[in-house]
C-alpha cells in the first residue's frame, strides 16, 4: 500500500497525500495530512534552484497564473517568466497552510472517524506545525536545501521558523512586514476579531450548518482597517459617498472575504499567530537566532500600523547580535501593511536584488 | 413661575434646568434641558476673563478636584491656581455635555411624558445641539464673550463650532487633536463599535433593564487601542504576561469603564461624530472659516493615529486660508491621541503661552 502519493488537478493544483498519522505539537493528530500545493518553473537537476514561498492569511497557493490556472495570483507581478522571482531560474513552491481553508488539511477536511468535516473539533495548529507539514513534502520530492524562503506577514513567521528548524536547508531568507514573536498590539488586535465571532450567537461551538456572516463580517472590517495606514484611507476616501465612500469599501471587500473564506480556519489563523515565538524552543533569543545559516533580509515598510517597523528594527537587531548576515531595507509607503501587495515593483527590486 | 433655574449641590456642581422646550436639530425636542457644570476662579466684574472648557468623549464637567469635590479631574495638573489655566486668573467653566450620562440630560434622565428614562429614545443630538445648550447656559450667566474655549478630541470639535456659530463671542481658541469634521477612518471605527455594540443580543432596542456588557466591553478595547501609538503599547508591554499584560490593560479599563458609562449615551457620542461636519451649515468650507473672529491655535500630536496629523493640518490650511489668525504647533509624542492627557507639562506651556 502506498502511504504517499501525489497527484495534479485540472487547474495544476498538486495534492501531496501523506497516509500516516501527523502528530501536531500539542499531541493532536490527523491521518491523511494533505497538503496542496503550486509550483512554477523546472527543478534543475542538482536540486538547487527551489524558492519556497509562504503565503499570508488571507491567500493560498495561487501566487500567480499559470498554464493550467490563468486566474491572477495573489502576487502576480511578481512571480513568472522574467520577473523578479524568475520562474525561468527557479524552481518556486507555494503550499497551501494547513488549518486554513484552501485543500490542505484543515477545518473543512474530512475527519475519517466521524465522516464529517472536523470545523472547530480540526487539531490545534502552530505555525511549527505547517513548517512541519511542509518539510514532509519537501522530503518527499527530494528537495533538501532550498535557495531561499520568501514570506510576508503570517508568511514570513513560517519563513523564519523553517530557517530556525532547519539551518542546513535553507540559504536566503526575506522576511517582510513580520515578526520574530507575537507583539501585544497584534494579539489585541486578533483577541477582538476573534471576540467579536463569538460573540455572534450563531457562532455557538463553531459546529454550525450555515457560517454565520455577521460577527465574521465585523471581525474582517477591523482586519482590513489595521493593513492600511489611516492617512493614506482618509485622503483616498475623504468626502467620498456610497459606493466611493471608506464604509463602502470595507464592506465589499469583507463581504467579498467572508464568502471565500472559512470561519473556523480564519479563527485557528489567528490562534496560531498568538501562539508564535520563534524563541520559545531554545534556551535564548542568542541560541535562537545563532542556529540561522541563511543570509537574511527584513524588509520594514514606514506606516505599517499592525506589523510595526519598531517588531522589524528588533529582529533585525537579534540577527545582526547573532552574527547573522542581516541587511534591513525600509520601504518609505504611504499605504502601511499591504505595501507588499501594491507597490510591488519596489518589492521586486529589493528581492532581484537580494536574490542574485 | 420661573421657567430657568440653577442650584449647587453638596460636591459643588451646579445644575441649570432650563423649564422650556429644548429642540434639537432634527426636530425632536425635551423640557426640561439640564445642565451640570463646575466652574473654577472667579468672573472678573467686566466678565472678560471666562475660559470655556469641553471635555471629551469619557469625561465630564470634572476638569480637576476644587474645594467641594476633592476627587482629582481629567485634567488635574491643567487647571488651579497658578497652574497653566490659572483659576486665580480665568473663570473656567466646564459643561457636562448632554446626550452623555454625567447629570445632563440624556438617555438616563427621565421622560416626563413616560416617567421612566429615555434610554434609545433620547432625541439624536449633534454637536451643535450640544453647543446650543451650553449657548443658554452662557446667556443665563450674563457671559456674552468668551476669553477661550479649548477642547481637546470631540471637545475640540465642539470649541470650534462655538467659534463658527457665534463668531462674535470667542476671542482665543484651542482645538487640540481632533478635526472640523468626521473623517473615513474615524467614521469606521466608531461603526465597528457600534456595530460590534449592536451585536450583543442583550442590547435589542435599547431599552434593557440591565446594561449588557460584553458588546459595549469589546467596543471599548477597540477605542482603547486607538487612543494610544501602537509601537508605544508594544514596548511598554511586550514579553509582560497576566496582570502586567495589554490584554489584562485593557480589560481593567474597559470594564472600569462601562460600570461608569451609559451604553445609551456612548452610542449617542458616536453618532454625534459621525455626523459633525462644520461647513455643512454655510456655502462653503471658506465661508465657514471666514466667520471665525477667534485666535486659533491647532495642536497635532505626530503618533495620533485616530485623529491622525493631516486632520490636523488640513483645519490649520482651511483657517489659514481665510484669514484667520492661525498657529499650528506639531507635538512630538511617543503617546499617540492621548497625549494631551498624559504630557501635561508640554500641553501646559503651549497654553500659557496662547493663553497669554
Amino acid at each position: 500500500m502506498t502511504k504517499i502519493s501525489c497527484s495534479e488537478d485540472a487547474k495544476g493544483v498538486k495534492h501531496f497525500i501523506y497516509d500516516e498519522v501527523f502528530t501536531f505539537e500539542d499531541g493532536e493528530t490527523i491521518q491523511p495530512l494533505h497538503l496542496a500545493y503550486e509550483t512554477y518553473g523546472k527543478l534543475s537537476e542538482a536540486k538547487d534552484n527551489v524558492i519556497l514561498i509562504h503565503h499570508a492569511l488571507s491567500t493560498n497557493s495561487h501566487v500567480a497564473s499559470h498554464e493550467n490556472n490563468p486566474q491572477p495570483g495573489w502576487w502576480e507581478n511578481m512571480l513568472g517568466p522574467n520577473k523578479p522571482i524568475d520562474s525561468n531560474k527557479y524552481f518556486i513552491i507555494c503550499i497551501s497552510n494547513i488549518a486554513s481553508c484552501f485543500e490542505s488539511s484543515g477545518p473543512l477536511s474530512i475527519n475519517p472517524k466521524t465522516e464529517k468535516s472536523y470545523q472547530s473539533t480540526f487539531p490545534e495548529t502552530s505555525i511549527t506545525d505547517i513548517v512541519k507539514s511542509q518539510h514532509l513534502l519537501l522530503e518527499y520530492l527530494g528537495i533538501n536545501k532550498l535557495y531561499a524562503i520568501l514570506g510576508n506577514s503570517v508568511g514570513a513567521m513560517l519563513s523564519i521558523t523553517w530557517a530556525v528548524l532547519y539551518p542546513d536547508e535553507v540559504n536566503k531568507l526575506v522576511s517582510t512586514s513580520s515578526c520574530y514573536k507575537s507583539y501585544p498590539t497584534n494579539a489585541e488586535n486578533r483577541a477582538l476579531q476573534r471576540e467579536t465571532i463569538l460573540l455572534d450567537p450563531e457562532y455557538g461551538d463553531g459546529l454550525y450548518e450555515e457560517q454565520p456572516s455577521r460577527g465574521f463580517l465585523l471581525a474582517r472590517k477591523h482586519a482590513l482597517l489595521t493593513y492600511r495606514n489611516w492617512e493614506e484611507l482618509n485622503e483616498r476616501f475623504v468626502d467620498k459617498e456610497n459606493k466611493e465612500s471608506l464604509a463602502n469599501y470595507l464592506q465589499y471587500n469583507a463581504e467579498k472575504f467572508i464568502k471565500r473564506f472559512d470561519l473556523n480556519a480564519y479563527l485557528y489563523q489567528l490562534a496560531m499567530m498568538d501562539s508564535f515565538n520563534i524563541t520559545k524552543y531554545f534556551p535564548s533569543n542568542l541560541e535562537t537566532f545563532q542556529r540561522i545559516n541563511a543570509d537574511v533580509l527584513v524588509i520594514s515598510v514606514n506606516t505599517d500600523v499592525l506589523y510595526t517597523p519598531d517588531q522589524q528594527h528588533d529582529l533585525y537587531k537579534e540577527l545582526s547580535a547573532a552574527g547573522v548576515n542581516t541587511q534591513l531595507i525600509e520601504h518609505i509607503s504611504e499605504i502601511g501593511h499591504d505595501a507588499f501587495l501594491v507597490e510591488t515593483p519596489a518589492f521586486g527590486c529589493y528581492l532581484t536584488d537580494f536574490l542574485g
